[in-house]
């Protein structure tokens, strides 16, 4: 039997294919003209039909936790990189994942973490491929190109050629900070940031006589406007697959563009403070505010009709509470209220969609309309 | 085996029975002295075993989500209210839990919905039991106790004689604002309010010839703090059971009795940056701030070593991405990284528990010590 929206119990989480397959395409080709390989960061989609949408059956993709990487190994993929510093304890996890014919690769900054890397694969009998987090300019992971401890944790991870244990498999950063651009030109100027700090660290390593084959760089804003990726292997943007109001008002993307949102119902109306109340809190939509950063009053979302795909003017989600949302509100246009009786559904257009997703374990597929075509899974927690 | 803190992979979700039980002890003694029934709200615990250990097997009990409902329902709960505002979607999924056997209450403040829920008792065969939402301060859900729709709503939800479809259970108001005091003095004046409050509507509908048995109040704060409860049967906190940094810092529970942390790891350290990197982020602790309101500087939590109750100084989580967090920072005294060597697992005091809570599917249950004595599972979703 077929099923619309309106058969859902809210809050769900809502993926419209046709704007995720069209997001997909336009980095699909953002790769190909800059000339590198798509290693989707898939922290975003956790979902195996998205990673196979963005890059087939086996790869290369991007993950954040080793659950995603046992789930999407599960599905057969096999060119995985783990890009959350490594913690020494996880090496077991990854080695038994190594074991079972996964090539999957994580990242570190720190000797420690080489050492325990290097001794731990020669105990198990694995060779660890590691790649060294960079940093241009975010400030979260990674060393300097110009560090000091660039070689010597180059050293580290080459391990001995008899037993090696770990071995370099390249040099890893993120531009982050291209969230905090103000301007496409500023991501511009970062996306090149970004590159040159990547390649000169790999430069340094290959004429200190490493082998780098992986210079990867990757986030969604500068995979979009980078100029130029010359000496770059791989990218790994994220986001891309869905956007969110956070891109929207960054300016990467159109409001068109974003391809999930929560389904919720009206549940009440408060006409002397001006507000609807839904049945989708802080839980559902997630807490984060990020988007009022670039566009102020945002709130928690945006509110759309099932079947339209641009927000209501004045029904933004201006407060959340655990399982309450709030639209309209005391600085909003006196709302129309009769439009949106008790039972009648909207969606919610999420502010960060890595984070709102979390909160769900699975995504209702829609080709646009009402009609449910598919459940797709996710992947949550650790 | 015994397993410790050290064998768990990281971040999960600590729970330290041992203040668990002292801090229901605590409420359970407030609701004696107060003459009311403890009615707990399981929306931050979402867990069988803290509500058994608040309430007994069977209830009475509080929940946010029917997932919850349908949770405890078939671990034996049969004293249930649903405490978010009723969409009529939901009405036949509440229908079926109460031809199981539960005593399931909703709440509502809009007649269309009391009008649907007569129309959906009278189909389905049973008698909704609701209770009228009432504002006494928070501005969220509920209408005024003087508002002109009370007893209209009330006749509304009593039903026809022969036929009821659903009947008035009584009144219920969440002084939610409490979180907003500045001091304890404030929250007294706060519960008094809401006590007024709800006990002004079920006096006027009694007035009107309604019979309204319940009369429901509750927040952490004022259920803490009420001087008196005349003419309240019940109240519903539920953060109590765990606390967090924003009680803390409420000052309605000391740092030594938050009971619940994330257990994470360190993976790397960045000394330009003055900051430790753990494997807890924005999704782990959640990306709830209000607990830098009451105290600036807050961050996404407080760390403490495993063992320890009380947090490092200058450790404070200052920034947190999806699965990263920042310890320490440039604004922080300089960090010990020595005391902190990768590998090395440190806990995380959460702004919000019921908000961090959220991202883990099971508790590791310490008696404060390093050894987990229990796993307890959680219902999450919706």
């Amino acid at each position: 039997m077929t099923r619309t929206l309106n058969d859902l119990p809210t809050p769900v989480l809502i993926l419209d294919r046709s704007r995720l397959l069209a997001n997909v395409a336009r980095m699909q080709a953002r790769a190909k003209q800059l000339g590198v390989t798509l290693r989707p960061h898939l922290k975003t989609a956790k979902s195996v039909m998205v990673a196979e949408l963005a890059v087939g059956k086996s790869g290369p993709i991007t993950v954040s936790t080793l659950a995603e990487a046992e789930y999407f190994a599960k599905a057969g993929f096999r060119d995985i990189t783990y890009a959350v510093p490594m913690a020494p304890q996880k090496l077991d996890q990854v080695g038994a994942l190594i074991k079972s014919g996964v090539d999957l690769k994580f990242i570190t900054d720190h000797p420690a973490v080489a050492q325990a890397a290097a001794e731990a694969g020669q105990r198990l009998g694995v060779t660890f491929r590691a790649l060294i987090k960079i940093d241009c300019g975010l400030g979260r992971a990674g060393i300097a190109p110009d560090s000091d401890i660039l070689l010597p944790l180059a050293q580290k991870l080459s391990g001995a050629l008899s037993q090696p244990g770990v071995e370099l498999a390249g040099v890893l950063t993120h531009a982050g900070h291209s969230y905090g651009a103000t301007s496409l030109a500023e991501i511009e100027r970062i996306a090149e940031d970004e590159r040159v700090a990547v390649v000169q660290a790999a430069t340094r390593l290959r004429a200190a006589g490493f082998a780098c084959p992986i210079v990867s760089v990757g986030s969604t804003p500068t995979a979009l406007f980078a100029k130029d990726l010359t000496g770059v292997t791989e990218m790994r943007p994220g986001n891309f697959v869905f956007f969110d109001l956070f891109q929207q008002g960054l300016g990467t993307c159109a409001m068109q563009d974003i391809a999930v949102s929560v389904l919720a119902t009206v549940v009440s109306h408060h006409p002397a403070r001006n507000h609807v109340l839904i049945d989708a809190g802080g839980l559902a939509l997630s807490k984060d505010t990020g988007a009022n950063r670039n566009v102020p009053g945002t709130g928690y979302g945006r509110v759309c009709r099932p079947n339209e795909a641009l927000p209501l003017d004045g029904m933004n989600v201006h407060d959340v509470h655990q399982e309450h949302g709030l639209l309209g509100g005391p600085d909003a246009p006196k709302v129309d209220f009769a439009a949106h009786p008790p039972g009648s559904r909207l969606r919610v257009l999420p502010n960060h969609s890595c984070m709102t997703g979390a909160m769900y374990d699975r995504y209702y597929v829609t080709d646009g309309g009402s009609e449910i075509i598919a459940e797709w899974d996710r992947v949550n927690g650790w």
